[in-house]
């Protein structure tokens, strides 16, 4: 083996970096310190800026295309490829900005997998997923507050499987999305990955921010894209509409399944975790 | 407490980064100095050019898609995107370019936030935006001598309340705007942030940039999108047409509004000065 | 010759930087390593993402703009550009979380020029992209699965020459498609660059992305744009229509010679490596 | 005057970087090296490639709209959005991977701006236009190889005034674009910057690439936009029709003229130049 070839895989020689200890499940001590509370806070009004930014892009979207409307330019509006970039853009920002108050989460499914991987402990975990179903929900009261004719009237951001295709297909494109959404989480900000990869400095909240703008391109067209609990429960809440509750068991379960799946194939598989449990390929080399 | 979360949290702890003093709100040494001219010189020519890029951005979109001309392709202009492009992606460059002259503001909303966050001195502030609003007026005025014709026609880029929302929507739209800019710019000047979170190195203007992108994204079919008075203002003067001057106020007060609410959230609740000042949760820890 | 002129072309002179060594061709000790193992599934899952969600665009894209459907928005899908960015986006991505673990190829081109500059060994080199193809199938399959009557009306993602190109123009096209990839990916990973242009800060990630967002933009109308035989190999399997078969031998020999060009222009004329083998020019100044 | 201002602005006191010497005029030994040769070929190759690129992607853009053809969807070429990104991306991928090689110019007026300020000497200014011109004219003669029929019927990529615009609009509009590019790149090559604005670390390539996106945005409708001597050069030869011809000298003294201004401004106002030949202000503070 070459010594170039163990510069970028050794990691099983003397560490350059330090992984830090898993968080414990349960640590009461957080809730009495004010870092705590103030990354609840941040986590509401990331969430809350969140949906109000993008689901006023849709509805705004959905107005400037509609053919009922007089004196409409129907190719004026932003697209499916502005819709894309709202959401993307606004979790670059979101993380980028809250990064260093709670970790920039802004999604339970996000908390979920850091979760698994131990990264938070559980009682954290359980209070940013309410703190961002608040976010949300208070995100999207204010575009109602704003536009109520057009808010129901366009759908009110919600996510729904679109005509035509069954709740199999929605469940798996939701648990792929959020997969690619988790993978891209855990890779940036792998303790591993700023002591070793010099050739590849971390801007961290820009790949997760062009995941989630990825997966929305490919699966607006069939759920409206959730990989976000908060903001699919969000909107549902304030759009309130039989058929946004009746999917909307979707856009937990699939999340959350993808979430899993991601802390899983980072932590066993790339981190390699399983084998040292298991005893080493190495020991044959 | 683990050592691990202490990294991420431990502000009341000793400090590994240094808090400049807070600006002084009166500093005649200043007006001295010919790095203080130069600062006004820089934010005059930005805004100037931020002002002449997106404005003929806006009108020659609108000329690519009036329907009263002949010849016209309905569907080859840049769209809403390429309007929302064009503002976010020119405050990217001018702040890349100018943050080490001036800071970077170009735009009123941002100097009295760090006015009020005490960046800046107020004579500085004050300065400033006499900078950037005459900055404005001679770059909406360089659109209107390149294209007389189109630019009366086509609105000259003015901020105006659209039919259908009423005032209080359009102000509360500039308000949330402004906010999320100008917390976006206190999270990516934080000399906390430096110091600390290694794990998401600042490349301030992008994110700074993207913020505006995002916020033309959601609001250009309500206001058009002020969230900079200067921009307003110096489209007003030019177009000179009743309606934009009526909805003139709700283009001063809304982002202002916004930026006092950012500063107050970034001082007090995601620095904590004022646990600071009230005494700490933490001796209850 | 001044000072300034020598800190950027002194390459002649004592190194600043270390040029690893060739890669072995064989390296038979790569096959027991855990590490090894790793990357290939690395480079299937990558790939596999890459196909998912970027044919699952352009089904969704044409599903838009199907004239023959009722109730459709002509205007509201993502467009050319929507796609061009569901390709150079997820590269970004995937390039970003995978190239501590494989290197972040994703594609049998990238990989053959990665060899032929001896970065990576003939084994590793034939085993990507095996993993590669395999990858790229699975991700077809699953819009496939997921789509099964709007896969085959909308052309399955496949790549083929567009009608009224001729085949030499669709070879050309993927030539030098592959070539300001692969020339991007050299660049972006010249161990030189790391140590000496500290005024070009490596986010290799990012413009490998933008190239291939790029190449997309200009020849989408000609070929689809492979510029990655396991993309257009995993389409043409899938999809499984004659015309996709007939035209595959492009989007092989077309990447592949576009990637040994690349690798020649970086190795021999950028590196200097042929004028170092034939007598320096030097020591004529 | 505190320590806070002091580390913005204190550029008379001792220097924390170092100022290259300006570049001789002549400098006949740098005609000897093979690192001079090499610049010349990167230069050539990086222009043949832009210009390829981006006409590919104009061509295809018109073919898409052409009303008179059969089948054609409207609404889905990639738009002026598209093209703008087309020439934008393009420079963000050349700067990046030729800056360790010649600099990163690919543009006259670049070239021309950097000789103003004494970055490069008048012998490698002119052999750098020599090659930037002959490798605009290969990479548009690439694209009318490819699609003859269509390369004549569309245009050819060449820059001409739109109807409607006279020539003192054209000019201006060149002159402010290229203004906005060259004083980007000054900013983003000062070394200065590096030193210092440790808040702003320096990704240079993509706020130049971020500032041709944006002028393509807002002049694309006046001229087509030039802002580079050899984009409008080599496709006015490979066009050669008349109106292209006439228009010329503006695509030539416009972007001249812009790129004299910003190296004036960087160099005498930003950088004080002028004040410290004229005797400081500072000897009043």
């Amino acid at each position: 083996m070459t010594k170039d070839v163990e510069v970028v895989e050794g990691e099983f020689s003397a560490k350059d970096y330090h992984d830090p200890p898993p968080a414990p499940l349960f640590d009461l001590a957080e809730l009495t310190q004010w870092s705590f509370h103030r990354a609840l806070i941040a986590e509401f009004i990331a969430t809350l800026l969140f949906l109000y930014i993008t689901v006023l892009t849709v509805i705004g979207y959905k107005s400037q295309i509609d053919p009922n409307k007089m004196g409409v330019d129907v190719c004026g509006g932003v697209g499916f490829l502005g819709i894309a970039w709202a959401f993307g853009g606004m979790i670059f920002i979101l993380v980028y900005c809250t990064a260093g108050i709670s970790g920039g989460h802004i999604n339970p499914a996000v908390t979920f997998g850091l979760f698994l991987g131990r990264k938070v402990s559980l009682i954290r975990a359980l209070l940013y997923m309410v703190a961002q179903c608040l976010g949300a929900i208070c995100g999207v009261g204010l575009v109602k507050a704003f536009q109520k004719s057009y808010y129901d009237r366009y759908g009110g951001g919600a996510n729904e499987l679109a005509t035509g295709y069954n709740k199999g297909t929605g469940l798996g494109a939701e648990i792929i999305g959020t997969f690619v959404l988790v993978y891209t989480v855990f890779s940036a900000t792998d303790p591993k990955r700023n002591a070793r990869d010099s050739h590849v400095p971390v801007l961290a909240p820009l790949p997760i921010g062009f995941a989630v703008f990825m997966v929305h391109l490919a699966t607006i067209p069939i759920t409206g894209t959730g990989i976000n609990p908060a903001r699919s429960f969000g909107a549902a809440v304030i759009y309130n509409k039989e058929k946004a509750w009746d999917d909307q068991w979707i856009f937990w379960v699939g999340p959350f399944v993808g979430a899993a799946i991601a802390a899983f194939y980072h932590q066993f598989i790339l981190r390699a975790s399983a084998i040292k449990a298991l005893g080493s390929f190495r020991s044959n080399a």
